[in-house]
């Protein structure tokens, strides 16, 4: 442990991207390293009391050992790293790019080769666990890297997850395994608004009905998270934990790479579909327990 | 404790269809009660060998106290209780009918009409835990009854199960929980097979895979007791625990009352063809986590 | 046809429901046969100036021979068959109930026993075609009845049908075809939503494209009728000629049917889920292609 | 006419690619014009006698003027182009390629970008009608293309096609209009099959509900034309017309773009995975309408 953080003292960090996700890994890396910051929204930048601010993303990485990509999707990432301005301008060769996105194997692939043409390296680090649990270190990162990135970023990635695993050495694999995380946590969500509705709809307390099925054979991570948050929905609405257009995107790369692998997912499909569907009815940025609004309808009735 | 079992004593159990679950109920009730046996399938009587044989349904319901139903569908219901030689001809007034079977509300509501018509009353209880646990005293029951009946049942239902839930007073609203366990469960199930398959497809270790994520958000009882028999299905098949056709009926239960509800359920819905199509596909009776083979082929190809 | 219209003069007729088809219907039929009529609604008797009211569908079943029924669902035929002042009550041994409301196979076998422990025959004869057709006996009409029923209800529906399908000889058989005209309208309606909404969100006019897909492989009856409407759904509301929640009954009746025949009908299921989410969102009692506004906002934008 | 046939007899044209489309559309062109042809299995190449056969795509384009592609999917049309000896190594600056292939918007726009770098122009013509049309000069073709390189290809165009409709100036327009074709086509012939299914299993004669069907409401086109083959399919197997996996690429096309659009088509996306699970049950390579066989059984039965 002293010989990483020695190791880690040493490594200077820059992030790019401080929302939901970016801003408290901002603040958990700069307890341990030197930290630069850039977001487009520059106010967010002073929300890192510890990091030093940067103008551009080129300007963050010019000193950087190890940049933090921490934006939302593919596009963004790419104006990150390769428009003018862009981390690709300055980071050095031998750098590396952590990308904590969850964009999709094939996007990471493709961000992989631009940066080999320039000497940089990507390590595909998608991450679990919410906004709390990135603020404390706590979060579950799935990787794909080649051993001297992963080692090189080592020390960086065990100050924000408690559980790492390797998938594979590949930029790519982390974010596969990350798709199949989100197929389910998309569907199981889905699944518990359902069954939410449905008890309203047949008369049960939807609150004694996540209870008795919380710890059964119909129970999942999602029923027990969600389920409650789904009751304030119908009560005023949850606090936004996580936005349903997150889904919209994820269950879209779910899609996309299961259509290129040629398996069926009928029921990613229907929730991708219901998530679109949400968000048609102006429910992209509630959380996405929300959702169950679509199924029946606010208020005290059913 | 010795009270109830006082009280059980006296009371005389049937038990019609000797099924999976069946089978292992009776023999569970057989050694804190008397009991006769009846399945139509007379060569599975002589399994439960602490109990009685009889020849029909009213054979076996005429000297009972209390008639524990555990045959498949609302159509076996009917057949075991108000058919010629059914129960409903020697079960006496006051006799109380205990359904263990997933029917849905709408069959218990029905059930307990026509047996209030004689002075039968009608316990709805219908159990989760499979097979194994049905044996050991162990499942978890959700119970719609009124209390008188409740009360008479009551050591019955300690005897079979660990965890019992009393919805509500009304016949039905068992049935209405339960189903909302199938709904979950089903869903559970098939987003399981996609995960597991959509990994073979993108030629990850679908083992691996459940380990990483059945513990996280993504995880669910399902992805942590079905993804390792999905895996076994792929290599010669699963064990039969769970036939598939139970989820052809439980999601069709599903469907009907969420149809009559007018609750929207697309990804039930969506599972309920997938289970629909897999026993087209000849695997109505193969174990339920065999559906995941009708997403990516058998064999060592993806 | 002078035969029959001899033998339609003495066929006295009552109409129970005069809603959007039962009451263009009982005018058509006033044209050529005495009628009587009975909606719960009582003004609406009025608007059949050439027919006599009716405080009850008993009354007006009291000297009929013919009693055509136009009430909504299943639950509306119960009441106005056998509640309390009933059709029931008084229809006379060998007379007839011609049942034009689509209400699913089962339903309406189970009508025909209900009559027949009364003499009464039933003429399972659901129609298409719209209340525009319905005035001028120009519906589509399938029928399921046995030949001395159908004989004798032939000059009745020969009035109000310019085409007649005998399905097969029992009541039931009308209206399994005519499920299956439902499900294939739904799904079509459902499809030509989807294409209207992508070819707006694609930046095409949607006039344009219903104009160059009818004729060819991409033509159906729907996507030509409700194409246009659904443009009009964008902007301000299409006129109501056919209610959305018809679909939602209707998708119900068909999801049931295959449900009970183990066939799987994925599309249709979809289609019915997407029903019951504009029935959700408040467009029941609009018309139905206003499906489309789930899809894509109203407005000038996409 | 005279003049567009003058203008042709100078036009000299290639086609690469020689499958079910691309080969009759090479014999129907060289009546019209000259035509050198390359398909990667060269004996295919002898089955156009009017045509002169090249050893590669370069070699076929090196003396064209208008490159017409008829391959596969968008991985074929990069290998014929810029792979090496592909079509971009010898087309001259102010050539042409027409672009048959139903390949989705945005890869058609990223061809037109590349071939722009070389001063090639792109006409994007998807086709419709089948091998069959394609051989008497009677496609559907939809086109975007800018007003030069549109008068260029005209009378090519008019070769082949009876119906030209010109959806916009770009690269991409013609892809757009064929990918909502093609989302109508796909749906409306997995509802046909679902419809012929549901009668089989209901007990009806489908043919007879095919027949009754066809021209009314719930008439489409593929209703009239796939209802039979599917009655083949159940019968030994229809004639390969149209493959089942043309249709898993084209919903897969119509998936992508609804999603990048944000449009939700959950009909579109069930019928993808209904093709796609046909395609996991070894039907990719048989007529489309076998689709039907997924539902309900081939043989006798239902
Ligand atoms: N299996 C499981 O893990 C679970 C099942 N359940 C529910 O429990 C119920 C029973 O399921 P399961 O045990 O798997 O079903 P089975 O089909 O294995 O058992 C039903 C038994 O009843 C017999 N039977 C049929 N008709 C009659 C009759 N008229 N009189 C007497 N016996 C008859 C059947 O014979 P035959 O086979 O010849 O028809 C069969 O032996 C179902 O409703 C199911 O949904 C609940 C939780 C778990
Ligand atoms: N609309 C259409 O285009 C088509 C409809 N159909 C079918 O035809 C049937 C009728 O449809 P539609 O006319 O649109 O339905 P409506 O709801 O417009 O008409 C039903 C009428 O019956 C009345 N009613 C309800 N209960 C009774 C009763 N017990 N006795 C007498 N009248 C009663 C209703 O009154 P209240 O409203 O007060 O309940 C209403 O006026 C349905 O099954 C539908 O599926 C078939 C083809 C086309
Ligand atoms: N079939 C139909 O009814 C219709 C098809 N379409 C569309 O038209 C397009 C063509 O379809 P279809 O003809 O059925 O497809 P096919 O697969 O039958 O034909 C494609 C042909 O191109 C060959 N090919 C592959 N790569 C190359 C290459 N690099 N150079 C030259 N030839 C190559 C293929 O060879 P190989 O097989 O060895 O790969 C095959 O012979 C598709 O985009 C389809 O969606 C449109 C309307 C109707």
């Amino acid at each position: 442990m002293t010989d990483s953080l020695d190791a880690a003292q040493k490594t200077r960090v820059a992030v790019i991207g401080l929302g939901a996700m970016g801003l408290p890994m901002a603040r958990r890396l700069a307890e341990a390293f030197p930290v630069t910051v850039f977001d487009i929204d520059t106010a967010r930048q002073a929300e890192v009391a510890a990091a030093v601010p940067a103008a551009t993303p080129a300007a963050a990485a010019a000193d950087a050992d190890i940049v933090v990509l921490a934006v939302r999707d593919q596009r963004q990432v790419d104006a990150a790293l390769f428009d003018v301005d862009g981390v690709a301008e300055t980071l050095r060769p031998g750098g590396i790019v952590v990308l904590t996105s969850t964009v999709g194997p094939d996007a990471a692939r493709a961000t992989a080769n631009r940066l080999a043409e320039r000497g940089i390296g990507l390590v595909d680090a998608p991450v679990s666990g919410g906004p709390a649990r990135a603020g404390t270190g706590d979060l579950l990162i799935v990787v794909g890297a080649g051993e001297t990135d992963l080692a090189a970023s080592r020390p960086l990635l065990d100050q924000l997850a408690s559980t790492l695993t390797v998938v594979g050495p590949n930029p790519g694999d982390g974010q596969a395994l990350k798709a199949i995380n989100q197929l389910l946590a998309g569907v199981h969500i889905a699944a518990a608004a359902e069954a939410v509705a449905l008890a309203r709809g047949l008369g049960l307390d939807p609150a004694v009905v996540i209870d008795a099925l919380a710890k059964g054979a119909a129970g999942s991570f999602m029923l027990a998270d969600r389920g409650p948050r789904m009751l304030q929905a119908y009560d005023g609405g949850a606090e936004v934990r996580s936005r349903l257009d997150i889904f919209v995107k994820d269950m879209g790369i779910v899609s996309g790479i299961a259509k290129d692998a040629h398996i069926p997912v009928p029921l990613a499909a229907a929730a991708h579909q219901l998530y679109l569907l949400g968000e048609r009815a102006g429910l992209g940025a509630a959380d996405d327990s929300s959702i169950v609004t679509l199924l029946s309808p606010q208020g005290s009735g059913q």
